[in-house]
C-alpha cells in the first residue's frame, strides 16, 4: 500500500508517494494529475538498464507519450552543458508547457532534470522518481534544483517544484552499499536536528551498513521518516529564508570536503558524515550539546559504514578557505546549524574561527 | 517627481517607478530597499558609454560595493554562453544571496540578466533599469526572464520578479529611431487590447515616429500608462495561466516572424507590429472586429513609422510552419489573441489554417 506525505506550499502542493513494490502503477499514479500526454524520461544507462522498461511500460500502458534521454552517471555531468542537451531532447520531442520532465535516477539526475523543467519554456511539468537512498530522503524534497559551476557545487539553480515524488523503497536493492550508506548520513541528519524517535528507530536497527539486512518494513520506515522530516521543515520555509538552514546541518562543511577533494573521491553523504562529526564537536565546545549526544551521533555514523574522522590529506587552510565561499555565507558570515539535542538544532554565525580550526584539526587523522 | 506604480504579487511586490530625470536618484532610491551591499551591473558597451558613469556614481554614493560586466550588443548574444559568463563574474565578485543583479539596458541585457539572477545561487535580487522603449514599457515589467535556444526565442527560462524597476523616461533620447519606433509597437498593443484612452492619446499625439517631437510630458505618460496597463494584467495573473496571454497579442505571429528573418532583419517590435496587422485581419475576418477599428489600428502603426505589409520574402506555409513550433502552442492548437474592440480582446484556439491563411495573404506585399 501507498503512504502518502502531502507538501503543502502556497503556490504548489504535491505529494511524496512511498510506494513499496509499486513501480509498475507510477502510469496510473501520473494518470490521476492533471498533465499533459508527454512525458520525456531523464535517466542514466546504470538506472535505466534497471528499471526504464518498467517505468516506460507503466506511462505507454497509463496512454503517455513517451521518450527517454540517458545522461551518463555521475556528479562530473551535472552541468550546464548536459542540461542543455536535456534542452535540445525538449525541442525535438517538442514537448509544450503542460508537458512533463520525469527523473528517473539519484540525485544529479533529479537536480538537472528539475532545472531543465523549471526552465524549459519558463517551466514544464516535473515528477520525481528518486532511484538512490540519498535522492528519496533528500534531493527529490524541497524543490531545489540545479547543476554545478567549475568552481562551485549547485551554484546554479532554481526553486522549483515538482508534481509529484514518487518513492518505490525497494528499488533501493540494486544500490551499491557505498551509494546506501551515503543516504544513510541524511537520515542520521533528520534524527540528530529534527526527530529524536527516527533517531532512536536508527540506534534499535540490527545494523545500517547495507540494505540486505534490513527488512523491507523497517526500510520504508525510516524512509517514510526521513521524507515525513524534510516536508516538514521546507513546507514551513520553502525558500530558504530562516528554518530550512537547519538541513544545511554539516552540509557546509560536507560541501568544502567535497569541493576540495574533486568531487567524487568522497561522495555527498560520506561528505556530510564527515561534516556532522566537525560541527557536532563546535557544538560540544560551545557548550551546546553533551559529550554523551556527540558519542551517540559518531555511533550512528559508524554503525552506518561510514568514515568518522576527516582525511589527513585535506590541509586545515584550504578547509577554511573553502568555507568562505560558500553560498550560504551571508555577508562574510559563515553560518553554521549547531545540535542542542537529539532531535534539535539550532543556527548561528557567530563561531569564532579558533572554534572551527579547533574541531577541524580534533577530527582529522592523525 | 517620480510615478510610482506598485505590483502586487502573492511572492514578491515592487514598484515600477517612473522618475523623469531622475537617473542620478537610483542609488538613494534603492537604499530604501532591503538589498545587500553588492551590486554587479549589466550593460552593454552602448549604453553604459551613456549611462554607466551616472549609474555607477549614484550606486556608490550611496555605499553600495559596485562591479560592471558589458556583453555586446544584440539579439545573438542572448544565450546561455553568454549567462555563463555572468555567472563566472558573479562568482568572481563573490556574489551573494543578498546581493543584486542590475540591468542597464534594453531587452536583451534585460531578460539575461533577470535569467542569471534567477539562477545564481537558485535566485539573487534584481533590478532593471530599462533604456529602451520596448523594455520600459515591455520586457522589464512581469517577470519572464531568459534566454534564446538556436532554434527558437525565450525557450530556456524563469519566471522571475525583480525588486525594482526604474524608469527614466528621458535616457530614451539617446535610442536610435528605428528602437523607439520598435517600443511603440507595444504601446499601441495596450491601446488596442487593454487601453483605449492610450489608444485615443496616441491617435491625438501629432506624431509617433520619432521622440524628439513628443513633449517630455506626453513621452512620460504614453509610458506610465503603457506601465500600468502591463501591470493590471500581470499581477492579475503572475504565470500565464489566462488572462496574461492577451499580451501575446500579435506576438505569436511576430516570434514566427523574427524566426524565419533570423532575428534581427525584423526587430522585435516590427515583427510584432506586423503581427498585429495580421492578427487584426483575423479578427475582422472572423467578424469579432469591424473595418474601421481595424484600420485605426492600421493607422497607428503606419503613424509610427511602422511596415503595415509582411515582406513577400517570407513564405506562406514557412511562417505556418514556425507557429506550430510556438511554445505558447497547446496540444497542438496554436492560440490566437484576437481584438474584439479598441481596448479589448479575447483568446481563441480554435481559427482554422483557411482564416490564418487568407489573413497572412492579404496582409502580405504584393
Amino acid at each position: 500500500m501507498t503512504h502518502s506525505i502531502p507538501v503543502s506550499l502556497p503556490d504548489s502542493s504535491y505529494n511524496v508517494a512511498i510506494a513499496p513494490q509499486q513501480l509498475p502503477q507510477l502510469g496510473t499514479t501520473l494518470k490521476t494529475l492533471k498533465l499533459g500526454k508527454k512525458i520525456l524520461v531523464i535517466s542514466n544507462p546504470d538506472v535505466f538498464n534497471v528499471y526504464g522498461e518498467t517505468v516506460m511500460t507503466s506511462l505507454e500502458d497509463a496512454g503517455f507519450e513517451t521518450a527517454s534521454h540517458l545522461i551518463a552517471a555521475g556528479e562530473s555531468h551535472k552541468t550546464l552543458a548536459t542540461v542543455a542537451q536535456i534542452y535540445d531532447m525538449a525541442l525535438g520531442q517538442r514537448l509544450e508547457r503542460s508537458s512533463t520532465l520525469l527523473a528517473l535516477g539519484g540525485g544529479v539526475i533529479g537536480d538537472m532534470t528539475g532545472f531543465a523543467a523549471a526552465t524549459w519554456l519558463r517551466g514544464i511539468h516535473f515528477v520525481q522518481v528518486p532511484t538512490s537512498l540519498l535522492a528519496m530522503v533528500d534531493a527529490s524534497i524541497g524543490g531545489k534544483t540545479g547543476v554545478n559551476h567549475p568552481q562551485g557545487k549547485n551554484l546554479i539553480g532554481a526553486f522549483y517544484q515538482p508534481k509529484l515524488v514518487y518513492i518505490d523503497p525497494l528499488v533501493l536493492k540494486t544500490l551499491p552499499d557505498r551509494e546506501f550508506r551515503a543516504g544513510m548520513a541524511e537520515v542520521i541528519k533528520y534524527g540528530v536536528i529534527w526527530d529524536r524517535e527516527l533517531f532512536a528507530l536508527l540506534e534499535q536497527a540490527p545494523q545500517l551498513a547495507t540494505l540486505q539486512q534490513l527488512t523491507p518494513d523497517l526500510l520504508t520506515a525510516i524512509i517514510a521518516r526521513s521524507c515525513q522530516a524534510k516536508v516538514d521543515v521546507v513546507t514551513q520555509d520553502e525558500k530558504e529564508a530562516g528554518l530550512r538552514a537547519i538541513l544545511n546541518y554539516g552540509h557546509t562543511m560536507g560541501h568544502a570536503i567535497e569541493s576540495l577533494t574533486g568531487y567524487g573521491a568522497i561522495n555527498h553523504g560520506e561528505a556530510v558524515a564527515l561534516g556532522m562529526i566537525a560541527v557536532g564537536r563546535m557544538a560540544t565546545h560551545l557548550g551546546l550539546w553533551s559529550t554523551e549526544d556527540e558519542g551517540r551521533q559518531r555511533a550512528l555514523i559508524a554503525k552506518a559504514g561510514l568514515e568518522t574522522c576527516i582525511p589527513q590529506a585535506i590541509a586545515i587552510n584550504d578547509l577554511l578557505n573553502t568555507l568562505q565561499w560558500d553560498k550560504k555565507v551571508k555577508d562574510g558570515k559563515i553560518r553554521f546549524i549547531l545540535p542542542d539535542g537529539i532531535g534539535k538544532a539550532v543556527i548561528s554565525d557567530q563561531i569564532t574561527e579558533r572554534v572551527i580550526r579547533e574541531a577541524i584539526t580534533e577530527v582529522t587523522e592523525d
